[in-house]
């Protein structure tokens, strides 16, 4: 067998295209992972619909997806014993980093200089092999579902945002429940916060965040955050703001419930740049700290999901609500797109 | 004698006037302190000018000033044998603090909720006499020159903010030459940076800053910033941004010459909110940390300028560029209003 | 009623009394308090026994106790309306810090250099009544159980233990179930740790560790705790120690358990100075970072014991097997003293 | 050419030995550099003392020596472009890391579970040529002498044993005087000490601490260090000690001198277990956190070397006190063991 099935962007316009094409080759140091599961991100979701930062970014033809699991079926020849071998069960960092600008060499690889993305700047993961510096290689315990492992890419970004700040004994609110906001919110529970509330336009993504354990939800686009939040704080506030929207107005009414001396750690990206952004008082004079968040800590952020999905502190199988084989990607990609889904898991293959 | 010289906001309008005015009585926990030097602050100039802010929170009539040094000469009957005493030469800290509400009470007092400030809420230090709860009167050592006593006050936000963050071996970009500014300078020094690099529109004040220890100085109103400060750090940008200006392109060019996952600190209030704050970039994508500053540390930050005036580490006498009698306290104004100075001091009843 | 039950130490010789004592007079910063339950502490019984500290500490006469819960029935004259007031359910900080040292001035109450103990050098709570100062009265939620209210004194030793370290994710042992060790674990636990491996020499006690929430438990007067922990680790190590056991086999043990560059928080005293501590292998070569626990921390463990009980994190009911009137108070002291119980609670007037 | 002179340790003895070897073999990853200076360690008095510690760790026959700078004259097949090249003047970090360990992967790579040592577990640089892989080679400035260079790999033990604490404005009391104590003081200094308080046995090596910066130095062999250091902290005893000295009586002298609260840092080993450590009085009473420090961080010690050095906030020249050619090791190492001595640099060829 010397081609695949793959899901591709083939020109710089919307949408994408299924096709047949050759199994990836091996550099000394990759390894060949045959795809099991993989999850689609909202990235994938901008590159189909090819928005602006995907036609700066984007150059086709190009195999697009990142979040996946699968079994390591060959290595390369100068991979080393001590490293992932051929059967392993692994998942994969999706940031191929340089390992020598100061950043890498510094424990800040997350923000490497040179970061090149698989699935945006080198062939992705929608496909039935691909293959991997083995340094992006992450074994995962035999007995975790595909879907899981698959997102922990994913989970990643919300483990590395709540663990930015601290949530012990810590009144949290949560401003944005798509996959990330939603998949943060057992993280919050597991690491200690007395209270989380979470708002969303959703009530879709609502109900998902309650049943993962958010104790008060608000629908900001029924109700007011301000009076419903602070209510739920008995009118103290908050200790800990995490925005994972990306709305202006989140990020602007959740910096003003919080508490002087407070700390917020941000995900969400904006639409545009902030164009009312009143620093004086929502970060300045109160003595707010503010995290910028990128990525994942490599490689603290998955010895961190590991330990909590192998405790059972953290189970995100509600997390993901829909499953199709990966030939019914478009079908896929249409309900990641609605708003009304969760993570989203396809099968190469099936 | 029971009147003193003061020079107070009598009416909601700009100026103020100088009057003789009743000394201070003493409640149970003050102490009265004759005042032997007083220094203007930035938000004194505002109270003078009567601006935006000033209009909303001084009600006249208000003794002014909140920075001095000077000798206390009457306790009130419940201060503590192991409090200030009479006798003692102290300066004081301007902000009285509740001490009950959360901020208190965990080592926030900085940013306590219900803060009253020294010559903005209460009878200030722009007379011969003051007086101020014991709790924040600060002993000095005997040798320490009056003005530099004095400014201790101000001096605190430079120190408060240079240690918010790690300056330690790194090359520091300083954005913002008022005397904060100018007092940081020792400081970034004094903790060990390799590079200083210090931007204002004043060359008098960028004069100063070299004084005082910058390695390289950009006036921003004649010189691109960007270029010359990357250069300075051998292209490769700075590890700490601190903000001490309050001008937006000062924040948004300070922020983009960072390392990614670098951290900057935030002490200069802007005159509006920002309005084109590109977050994504400047910010998140990167991994950035942001430190709104505000006050000094209860009472960290006066130990460590005890520390750092004590051991020569840092010399503050070149930034008091003007000395005057407190009568002519409105020539002062005046000069300090101009941007050609450094701080200045005031000597009541001389 | 010009008297009231206690329990004091009369004289310097083991044992205690059941006394009529006059009602404490308050001072003008104090708040009276009716007792409604008390905690008896491993330094109660110290005290009973007269061991060799005690001998050093206490000066007889002296009603013993610090950790109660109650209800304001005076305040003095200088309490403010915002500080706590009669009518009010409070539990107290054992610590009457001074509030001008530099341990005080700077966040580290905790270790304030004039320290005094309620129930050590002052009167303290085996009575109907106490009077404490009213910086230390702590307002609790009125349905917090009256024995619960009672042992947060004891509890924050347990609380400030765990926060020292950064137990999220984490594989923790946890070396001693003394009552502080025992109200470590749901703390551990709430806190997110990945697995708790708890040890003693009492089965009683382990039973009660299981049942709060240890994974494995280990009893090293019969188990060899070095296998066995390791094994529950994956053959890994530990990130974490907590020595809560004051026996150097533990503090030894646990510490070549832990993972180089991983660290360890200490409250348990040992009997005598260590005699053979191997502080190359165990810390230095391997970085390891010890962190001596004191008291708790003002008031930060305070507020986080409020969030972990309020939320429900933390459920210290089974932490209380017994409970007498206070009149019974040596039966409740051998019981304490014979290792085969949890907290025990006390009620006056009972 | 194709031998090289180089010291050797040839058998399991006291003693080295000068030798005619082969120029070291080249692996894909690997870089050859010849060796222009090296710098003697204790640890290379170990090996030719052939202390116990040698007996147990170095299988001869064995080149020594770990401290070096040289130029890069080949590369092997598979170092990559943005990687260290021909003609690149470097020195080495000593550790050899697996790169795959948790503690590899997740930023403590000083600990690496799997470490070789250059010149303990593989052949050194007390020769003209030596190959180390890629990965631990360390490009310096131009500007650099040599003997500075080489010595970075014993500065960054003191670099990063001051870096582990905040010595920001604070009293400082460092035991031990040898040279990694001595390139600390500097250090100490340039991060913002108010107070450095020195010790040592040998008047030689205080009069050099004098020289680097040192406030106040203390001979324990001939004056009461507790008196002498409290006085010079005005009676209150120091914020941080750094131990360096390996002496069980500087640890507990210096951590009895500790203020409550404070933290240590400790690199000297001892040179048996500690028989007498009262660690409830030295550490758990008083809220102590004791660091074990081993190595540098990788590369977070190396980027501040390079920072220290290139300000000229350090000056490291005089700490060289002895330069010699290789060919007279023996005379060197001999001074090297007298104590008289600061750091000592060979040079190959010469």
């Amino acid at each position: 067998m010397d081609t695949m099935q793959a899901v591709a962007k083939l020109t710089p316009a919307p949408g994408m295209t299924l096709i047949e094409a050759s199994i990836p080759t091996l550099g000394p140091r990759d390894v060949l992972i045959k795809v099991k599961a993989t999850t689609i991100c909202g990235t994938d979701v901008h590159i189909y619909k090819w928005d602006r930062w995907s036609q700066s970014r984007i150059k086709p033809p190009l195999i697009v997806g990142h979040e996946f699991a699968g079994e390591i079926i060959a290595v390369g020849e100068l991979v080393r014993p001590d490293e992932p071998q051929v059967g392993d069960y692994v998942s994969a960092e999706s940031h191929i980093v340089c390992g020598v600008c100061q950043q890498c060499k510094t424990g800040k690889a997350h923000v490497c200089q040179n970061t090149r993305i698989i699935g945006v700047d080198t062939d992705g993961c929608y496909a039935e092999y691909v293959a991997i510096p083995v340094e992006n290689a992450w074994k995962n315990p035999p007995n975790m579902p595909l879907p899981v492992a698959s997102l922990q890419e994913n989970f990643g970004n919300a483990v590395h945002t709540v663990s930015s700040v601290d949530v012990r004994g810590k009144t949290v609110l949560l401003t944005g429940c798509g996959p990330a906001g939603l998949m943060a919110i057992p993280v919050i529970r597991a690491f200690g916060a007395e209270l989380i509330v979470a708002t969303d336009v959703s009530s879709y993504r609502l109900n998902l965040a309650r049943t993962l354990g958010a104790d008060v939800t608000v629908n900001v686009a029924e109700e007011d955050m301000y009076n419903i939040a602070l209510k739920a704080s008995r009118g103290k506030g908050f200790d800990v703001l995490l925005e994972m929207s990306g709305a202006p107005a989140a990020l602007n009414g959740g910096l003003r419930l919080l508490k002087a001396g407070a700390e917020a750690a941000m995900l969400g990206l904006t639409p545009a740049p902030l164009s009312d952004f009143d620093i004086n008082n929502l970060l300045i004079m109160r003595g707010i700290t503010l995290h910028g968040i990128a990525g994942r800590r490599l490689w603290e952020t998955w010895y961190q999901m590991r330990a909590l999905l192998a405790s059972g502190a953290v189970d995100l199988r509600p997390v993901i609500t829909h499953e199709f084989p990966l030939s019914r990607w478009q079908e896929a990609m249409e309900v990641m797109a609605s708003g009304q889904s969760g993570k989203i898991a396809l099968y190469p293959g099936a």
